[in-house]
């Protein structure tokens, strides 16, 4: 406890940043960074465990800004600490090619553990990070060996806390007793709308007690650091339970308009923030300036921070001594590289297997490679029975104290919580040792549509094990049936989207999606059993797309994915043998990765001269870009038995026959017909 | 109070007809309806206002079935009260055009409210039933007239209460002391997952008070029907509070499994069925077979309700006699069709006004249009100021206590709340007085995800305003621009996307947003000023797709949406000037309307012969529809001044020339150019 006039000095140095970068871009929100600069000081001075010049260091504190749009806070911490990010970086915020974006971004900027903004995300992101480190500890600490001991801090608002995502996570944290997670509230009574008494009028305090946390009430945020410093103690000190801090706070504190909205999303006027310095002791006409004394003192903790890596380093070289293989495991986990070898335990099949629905094929590959890569931690939106996510024998990642597993489990009870499970494995993918994956059904990835976007932006790997994903569920019907799901997720940048055909394909799939180090995965399965192909291997589909069935005389190539491939092939036999028609097969399981592939290469799988037709029981959209006509499901589903539903809509060989046969009367008097993968120009991506 | 053994045997009846019907299909869910049919026939049986022979009738009470899987409680209900639903279409459950699908669809099935079955939505649904009955109540009665009166009712499991979405609208219904919505939390202690322990240990009682629910609590939910029928009686007394009645039941009450997962998902077995029968007194060897003192004891109830509507129309004939006007206004209202003339209240533009953005447009539309529709009534998730959704002087919806507005309020704080929002819409919607819209950036559109689904499916007039819809929004950056969000939305089956290039295509898009009666709307509205364009009207826009600039020797057909045509414009200046190539300019807001057109006016806009390229600043995904060539951005965007960032990538008049130039290029040597929308066969749809 005690706080110097030096300390004071760093808090309104924070504000007065937050004000001048604000200022500088004419964008951006001055008012949290204000209100909670008192806080950020307490923790990131006295508590944070961090060496800005190892951002990366596993045993760091993790600290999440969900209220993303504070980041100005963040940054000038980040500056002020001594991380790679310099005054001219806060003046470049929010302008182009920055590291200091409108929203942090943490592939862009050192010392963002992930990215925020979006409301509700950063809080979830914090209880995966402490879900990490909880499940990271209980596979390595040992006796005398401490090793991974963080904490996770996450600042969140109003807007967080009103996110549904957050009442999933939250709800699933205090299930899960993490008490290494510690959350501050900043409780300013202010959103974009004005008066949180607008739409916010709940009982947040006794909302988190019946959640199962520990919170702790500071009723002076701008003032009272000592209260600060022993909430984020107390915080500390409860072992069992995550802990919210309702800390009321003066949105844009210092600012003649402080306490009111027009402070959140606008910068301060001149006259307000030379009011503003004058008031501080800060000299009015300078911007961007930072006391020596305050550099002095954050240089401080930052030394402190050197010596605690150094010292965690020499311990864990020791640990390395007793427990190599610990040691060398927790070395590697941090590259992203997965075991050597260990793509050996993928199944490999022949057409002679029988067929099997490809997300039983998926449950195969999780039995098969389970051991072999042991940060694969998994789960379930209450779907595990159906999913087919859990492996055989796992334990499940539970408090002790539940009797139902333990923190070393790597099955993880997400309960009916689709999109707070995207938005954990973002954090538990961010926090460096484990490759997470989530079950649910295809259609319900869309409940987290707020995360997985954000998987892609922060370049997380991040795999969906996407199930009943078509009509060909059956009877659900249309409320489960996704038909524009497949559409969305292939629009969205760097995610890829497997729908694999078969047993090698679906190898291929989890491959790819594996050692893909910054790109998340949306991967579909079937309910329904589908046969071995002929021509399928994973070495062709680890290419995205594939010619499964060749015949240089062909009139016509079908192209498809997943269940419709087996289909396809009983179309051509029956083109063949009653229209005399002959037809290749091509296979495209992924279009991300296929259009990776050389021009050479997709010219030779989707060539020049033959017109195409796709088919996949879903919307269309998308398949332009491949193929000359569409058969496809623009409308929704139908309940019933599966192969009812399929025969409702056609998609037989006698329903794909006859749009083979149009495709191929309609393109016959074009000369030349031109690949639709043949373009004028490359798109940017 | 007081129940006979007759009660008992309809409450038995239910039971064994879930039983026959998931048995005979096969498929579905017979635990919660076993479990829930003592509560059920309570409700139904004693409070549940509803005339059978008219399932619209205004004045009745709504029923929400949340854990939409179990919907064969609600066939059962909806069967044994005498609506139009059969006994064949119980032995069709689950069939292929049956209207008894696997979840309740309210377009299919007389006496289905909401479409529900994706967990969370349903009670979403209620609130917004609820509010939309304050609402009208507030604007309709009169002195002597409680017209408006109804209650809404809402069954709900686990599932639906883990959601965030739930939470979300918990919390506002708490707000918004919706005194007329009374749930009922079926506390089986069972998920998919097994035992709720595993996922869901949280103080739910807590957590609804918390919110600031009546919570109460029925311990014996299988058997205390006098219990029961008090808690839903202390539902209705209290008018301030919505109500949460935890109700603790037995999943498959009756069957050798009860109590346990195995009958949540799965059919019971014969032996199983025969058990139950022999237990509850059905002869064990018929099946669907439903006593007829239970149909005498149902239909009683069913004639109550036609009696209470009798009344109800003799209430409403008088009410026509003193309140002509709201009496006529409440009439056509039903019928879904807007005041006659009120799109004479939409503005019209020429080139000669200013450059607006468009979100501002559309608050232009909303001021002149909202007295015309006086049903119209919106509101934003937390974002009123820069989604321009508040007309002037508009009425906050909200509890008179609160003195910040009232129940005849048009404009609803929604919060930070965007999937609620969604859901509470179709709640809106399917009450049948009011038109909803709701505001956010498109960006966030994405979190309603789920909701926006079931708007689509269940063919509800909702208006999404979706503001700072693309790399325009400029300084918020990546996290906040959309990318994927209009592909998702075009890909998503009857939901129209109107993106406008200007007044008169925004006059257009709410034309045809409004007046589309089973189809909702995602309008996307910039945030940066774009200019009136020559050539566009409201008569052309509403076909979705027109010429704006026709030239019979183009040697390219430029194709875009919103902010982006005015760029195209300058382009085809810049095409003309400095490399002499012609252009048309199309301008395609609205693809689904578009296809909509007969063939001979979309070929006239696309024809063949000429190739064209379209210009958006998100995903391509979707525009190799239309178009030869596409310049897009398939990639996150950036954080800086939109200037800025429309020129790191390009779209500006010089690089969408150099595209179109390479466009040119590439196709002149093709004879016969194709139009794209020039196809073999036609999609389903
Ligand atoms: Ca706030
Ligand atoms: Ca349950």
């Amino acid at each position: 406890m005690g706080y110097s006039d030096t300390d004071k000095l760093a808090i309104n140095t924070i504000r007065v940043l937050a004000a001048d970068a604000t200022a500088h871009a004419n964008s951006g929100h001055p008012g949290a960074p204000m209100g909670m600069a008192p806080v950020a000081h307490v923790l990131w001075n006295k508590f944070l465990r961090f060496n800005p010049k190892n951002p990366k260091w596993l045993g760091r504190d993790r600290f999440v800004l969900s209220n993303g749009h504070a980041c100005m806070l963040q940054y000038a911490l980040l500056h002020l600490y001594g991380y790679a990010l310099s005054i001219d970086d806060l003046k470049a915020f929010r302008s182009v090619d920055s590291i200091t974006p409108g929203h942090p971004e943490s592939h862009d900027t050192p010392g963002i553990e992930v990215t925020t903004g979006p409301l509700g995300q950063g809080i979830c992101n914090a209880v995966g990070l402490a879900m990490a480190q909880a499940h990271t500890a209980a596979v390595f600490n040992k006796p005398g060996f401490d090793l991974i001991d963080n904490y996770t801090y996450c600042f969140l608002g109003d807007g967080c806390l009103m996110e549904g995502v957050s009442s999933e996570a939250s709800s699933l944290a205090g299930h899960l007793q993490l008490g290494n997670l510690i959350a501050v509230w900043d409780d300013n009574q202010i959103t974009i709308d004005g008066s949180t008494e607008v739409a916010f009028t709940e009982d947040v305090v006794k909302r988190y007690e019946a959640y199962g946390w520990q919170v702790l009430t500071v009723g002076d945020g701008e003032n009272d650091l000592d209260g600060i410093e022993a909430a984020i103690k107390k915080g500390q000190e409860e072992k069992t339970k995550p802990t919210l801090i309702k800390l009321t706070t003066i949105i844009g504190f210092g600012s003649k308009q402080q306490g009111t909205h027009n402070v959140h999303g606008s910068p301060l006027k001149p006259d307000d923030i030379k009011q503003l310095k004058e008031k501080f002791g800060f000299n009015p006409e300078e911007s961007f300036a930072v006391p020596k004394n305050v550099y002095e003192l954050c240089n401080e903790a930052a030394s402190r921070g050197a010596k605690l890596e150094a010292e965690w380093n020499d311990l864990f070289a020791k640990y390395g001594e007793q427990h190599k293989a610990e040691h060398d495991d927790l070395v590697r986990r941090q590259t992203g590289d997965l075991p050597e070898g260990w793509e050996k335990s993928l199944p490999v099949y022949t057409p002679a297997d029988p067929a099997v629905a490809s997300r039983k094929l998926s449950e195969i590959v999780l039995n098969k490679i389970h051991q072999a890569i042991p940060e694969l931690v998994g789960g379930s939106a209450d779907l595990t029975g159906s999913n087919l996510t859990r492996w055989k024998d796992a334990v499940d990642f539970q408090p002790p104290s539940t009797k139902l597993g333990d923190y070393t489990g790597r099955y993880i009870r997400y309960g009916v919580r689709e999109h707070a499970m995207g938005a954990i494995m973002n954090g538990l993918a961010a926090y460096g040792t484990i490759v997470p994956y989530g079950g649910t059904f295809l259609n319900f990835v869309s409940y987290a549509a707020g995360a997985t976007r954000l998987s892609a932006l922060s370049r997380v790997r991040v795999l969906w094990v996407a199930t009943h994903d078509s009509i060909g569920l059956g009877e659900d019907g249309p409320t489960h049936q996704p038909i524009e799901t497949l559409a969305h997720y292939r629009a969205l940048p760097n995610n890829m989207v497997w729908r694999p055909a078969d047993g090698n394909e679906t190898s291929a799939a989890y491959y790819v999606a594996l050692t893909s180090k910054h790109t998340p995965s949306v991967m579909a399965f079937s309910r329904q059993n589908l046969p071995q192909l002929e021509g399928s291997t994973i070495e062709k589909a680890i290419k995205g797309g594939y010619v499964l069935h060749e015949d240089e005389t062909a009139d016509i190539t079908l192209v498809s994915t997943g269940s419709e491939v087996c289909i396809c092939i009983d179309a051509i036999k029956e083109l063949k043998e009653k229209h005399n028609i002959k037809a290749r097969m091509v296979s495209i399981p992924c279009f991300e990765v296929f259009d990776l592939q050389d021009k050479a290469y997709r010219m030779s799988v989707l060539p020049d001269g033959i017109p195409s037709m796709s088919v996949e029981v879903m919307s269309t959209m998308g398949w332009e870009r491949y193929t000359h006509e569409q058969f496809g499901l623009n409308r929704f589903g139908a309940s019933g038995a599966y192969k009812d539903v399929y025969k409702k809509f056609e998609f037989t060989p006698e329903g794909i026959a006859k749009r083979a046969i149009a495709t191929v009367n309609f393109w016959k008097d074009v000369p030349n017909i031109r690949s639709p993968i043949n373009r004028a120009f490359q798109q940017m991506i």
